[in-house]
């Protein structure tokens, strides 16, 4: 396309959008995420001497490959801050560039704020599930591949999970990270009790125990054993873990095995292929479990997978722009996000308007990138983890709950009705 | 549990299994990938200085951070050919070092071979649906971050697709790439026609015309002048695609469109959402597609989105070791997979057998790194794919349908049932 544009001469200025066509069945809002990494990545688009030479022997004309020898990104993105609730069809990302620029960027940027959005939106679904129990990622091995785990932990914590089991991304992001034992350390010793004995020998203090390698009620006691014998060596022990078997009933019977030994401040976590709603399950069935560990389906939000993000023209030098083939009617224009609040400060409905149209509300789109410089700091991570908590809480409660409806109110202003009406009566014709 | 193993000076010689427990609902088999970057991976381990530092400050022990300062992975590797098929429960890799060294490479194994053999296994059946229509990956803006974007192409290149939207994965890769326009480019001309020129002069040979921005029906009867007008100056309209709409019905009706001004040769390929069920369904409804444009579901495999990959110790010091937590029991010992061909040259069934045991057939684990070395040439990505689609054109037909049952015989030599039988025994004692 960029080829067909320069050899057209086509390289007016445009306005493309980023925005969610559908949100998936049971969810009643995204999380957008991956706008930081976007803002990193317009900010230092080059081509480097082995990928223009790639481009000329996939036959590129000379005149292209030169115009993409000094190529940047010149243009300005406005977008919402990182962890900012959003809704279907919501701009959460605008580019105004040339042309060329404008529509270079589309692919990564739908990659990136695609799969981070999908993740924090999925992570925030299992902590609400969680209530007052932890949330950690223990996707890394299930992730589809390194970035996945790697974007995939950040956008976890950033929705409210409390550490991850991910250590390069605890040394990268700086999330706080948990270690437990895989069966094999279990197996690694004679007996179970000595498994345990040389984990809290080198954890004395706050280790977990998986105990089911064998069986989880002999598991419980072996680890009640070894809790006691470490009070008296000053350790304490932190938890006990569930991998297998029926949650609900195992994590009922541990809970009295261990508060029979006085040992009521060993938390109970369990994992297994667990989700928001297995979650809620046991929570809503008393289990008392005091942490999650949940891996496969909160690093791929199986299985939803993916989300519909697209990037659209939606407005250039002629004007606004709107597509209409069936079923992906884009909004044209350069458009603003505003949202309304009740008096508890809880989200009431958002209104997306023309840009420059009087609108009240609080506007969501927000400078990032102006001449292709990064317009605003970029945040420390756990400012944007406040940022997104604070954010979410106030999203109306029947949105917030695992098999939501998806239909918070998101109002088109009337300056931007009129303007979808007039370009569809102009193509009629 | 690096840190426990080495505190407790438990450093003995361990094997560990990568197989995968199940088969996801209606796939027969599974493709395995990933060993090569599995193989690249465990040769290349190293602790820089900022890594020691991290998990310094992580509150591990001097001792053990001087373990790592040196460590490196001196093992054993067994692993099936990059593109084999294989089945549930199939060691598909083999790790025999160190305790220390084996345990390590877990996460990284598994993340790595459960992705690559998840797309692989999804494009193999995307690409079976389509039968005589080309399967051209166009994932990378919903893949799960830029390493799925490129893994997965070179996945479903390896599986069967002829081509991939992926410029970087074609560079890095040389994967053949195909370009086509989004609706954007339509869009950024007074008209489609003046779109479609503006394509054909950039690409007069070969180029795809997408052909539902405003009208599918319209849009091939343009596609049709701008086809014939490029045939006066020596060009040839590839084709057009359609990414809308009822395809079965708007594939036959642009055929028509087309062959009615002589226009046989243009094909017509399509997008939108699709996937196994849907592409056979239009091929066995005749509709005339030449090739299926497939993003979000075979770069995701949704709703699959993951495979039950797991890396569990099979044999230590103290000899072969069984896992009997429920529904996650382990096959003991070091292991071999025989294949067993008919006559035909399809695959009747494997034999699991124990290492040394005497059982025929065609043994697919080779010996990959020895002493922590490379010990076979990466063959090239050609030579994959061709073993690759050549393998799986061995598997028998019912196993590569699109609702395939999942039971293909994968049995178990007398010498491994009766360990396992044995190590159950000895542990409910």
């Amino acid at each position: 396309m960029g080829a067909v544009y320069h050899a057209s001469g086509k390289d007016d200025m445009a306005t493309f959008d980023l925005f969610i066509r559908k949100l998936p069945k049971d969810w009643g809002y995204f999380v957008a995420n991956g706008i930081e990494d976007a803002i990193e990545y317009v900010t230092n688009i080059k081509f480097e001497k082995e990928d223009l030479d790639y481009l000329t022997a996939q036959g590129f004309s000379p005149e292209y490959i030169s115009f993409l020898k000094d190529f940047k990104f010149e243009g300005d993105v406005y977008a919402v801050q990182e962890g900012t609730p959003v809704f279907a069809n919501e701009p959460i990302l605008r580019v105004t560039a040339k042309r060329s620029q404008a529509q270079f960027v589309e692919t990564a940027l739908l990659n990136m704020i695609n799969y981070q959005t999908l993740i924090a939106s999925k992570a925030s679904r299992v902590v609400t599930a969680a209530g007052d129990s932890k949330v950690v990622d223990f996707g890394l091995r299930r992730a589809q591949e390194e970035d996945a785990g790697m974007k995939g932990a950040r956008a976890a914590y950033i929705a409210g999970a409390v550490a991850t089991s991910n250590v390069k991304a605890g040394q990268e992001y700086g999330i706080p990270i948990t270690g437990t034992m895989a069966h094999a350390l279990i197996m690694s010793y004679q007996t179970e009790v000595d498994a345990f004995r040389a984990y809290v020998n080198t954890f004395p203090q706050n280790g977990t125990l998986l105990i089911d390698t064998y069986n989880t009620i002999e598991g419980a006691k072996n680890a009640g054993i070894v809790a006691k014998e470490l009070e008296v060596k000053g350790g304490k022990l932190g938890g006990v873990r569930l991998d297998s078997g029926d949650l609900m009933d195992l994590s009922k019977k541990v809970r009295q095995i261990l508060d029979a030994q006085g040992l009521g401040y060993v938390k109970i976590l369990a994992s297994n292929d667990l989700n928001e709603y297995s979650i809620k399950e046991l929570i809503d069935g008393g289990a008392p479990i005091n942490g999650f560990g949940v891996g496969t389906e909160m690093i791929t939000a199986k299985p939803v997978a993916a989300i519909p993000g697209v990037y659209k023209l939606v407005e250039d030098s002629d004007g606004a722009k709107i597509k209409l083939s069936p079923g992906k009617k884009t909004l044209p224009g350069k458009k603003q996000i505003y949202r309304q609040f009740a008096e508890d400060g809880k989200f009431t409905h958002d209104i997306i308007a023309l840009e420059g149209e009087e609108v009240t509300g609080l506007p969501l789109l927000e400078l990032a990138v102006k001449d292709g410089v990064r317009a605003r700091a970029k945040p420390a991570l756990a400012e944007t983890r406040a940022y997104a908590l604070s954010q979410i809480a106030k999203i109306p409660d029947k949105y917030r709950t695992v098999a939501a409806p998806n239909g918070f109110a998101v109002q088109i202003s009337g300056a931007l009705d009129k303007l979808v009406s007039q370009l569809e009566t102009e193509h009629q014709r």
